[in-house]
C-alpha cells in the first residue's frame, strides 16, 4: 500500500478513470471535475491517493488558501473504495493529509461531514479534529 | 460607497493598516495574515471591499477551489466597519462575491458561521444559503 501525492505529471486516463470509478461509488449522480483541472498548478489543492497493486483505492484532498484570519486547508472528497474498507486506509490518508498541511505552514485545517456519518466522526475526532460551533451553509450556482 | 475588488497593484501600507484596524473590531487577538500574501496570485482568493470616502469600512472573501466533487467557493472574513453598520454593507459585499462566484464558473459556495450570530444567518439565508446537515469539524495547527 502507497499513500501518496497524486502530481499532474503522473497523470494518466487510466488513472482518471480509477478515480472517475472510485468517486462514483460515493456519488453515483454528481458530476466530477476531471483530475487535470485539479491537479493544474493554479490550483492549490493537494491530492492525497492510496494505491494498492498500482490501482487507486482511496483519494483525500487538501484545498489551501490565505484569508486574513489565516492559512487555511479545506478537506474533501475522503474516499476509499468499498472492498478495501476496515484497513485502515482512511485514516492512513488523513494523516498523511495532515503531515502535508503541518508542512506547507497551515494555521488550520477545516473539513464538514454529515451528522449521522458516525465513522467518519469518529475517525475525524480521533485524528483531534473538533466541533465548531457553527452551521455550514452552501449556495448551488450550478 | 464603491464594492469592488482589490489587487495587488492596489495595495499600499494605507491599505493595510485600514484593514488590519478593521478586522481587528472582529477578532481583537487573533493574528492575521498580511494583504500582501492573500493578493498575491497564487492564492486563489478574491477581496471585496467596500469603500466609503477612500477608506475601507467593509470586506468578504471568497477563497477558491476545485476538486472532485466540483468548483467551490468559501466564504470567509465578512466584516463591516462598527461605525457603518445597518447601511446594508454586508449584503452588498455578499452580492458582489455571489457575482463574481457565478462569473468565474464555481458550481457552489460554502460558509460557516456560529449557530448564535442570527443576524449573519438571516442575511445568508435570504440570500439563498441554505444549512446543511452537516457538523463543520477544525483542528488548529498552529
Amino acid at each position: 500500500m502507497q499513500i501518496e501525492i497524486l502530481t499532474l505529471s503522473e497523470l494518466t486516463p487510466e488513472i482518471q478513470n480509477q478515480v472517475a470509478d472510485l468517486y462514483q461509488q460515493l456519488n453515483a449522480n454528481n458530476s466530477q471535475r476531471p483530475l487535470s483541472e485539479i491537479l493544474d498548478s493554479d490550483n492549490q489543492v493537494l491530492f492525497i491517493s492510496c494505491k494498492i497493486n498500482n490501482l487507486i483505492v482511496g483519494t483525500a484532498l487538501l484545498s489551501t488558501y490565505k484569508v486574513i484570519s489565516g492559512y487555511r486547508g479545506m478537506v474533501d472528497d475522503v474516499v476509499v473504495d468499498a472492498s478495501h474498507r476496515g484497513k485502515g486506509i482512511g485514516r492512513k490518508l488523513m494523516q498523511k493529509l495532515l503531515e502535508e498541511g503541518k508542512k506547507i505552514g497551515l494555521d488550520e485545517i477545516l473539513l464538514f461531514t454529515g451528522h449521522h456519518r458516525t465513522p467518519a466522526i469518529a475517525l475525524y475526532t480521533s485524528l483531534g479534529f473538533h466541533l465548531r460551533k457553527s452551521g455550514i451553509y452552501n449556495l448551488k450556482l450550478n
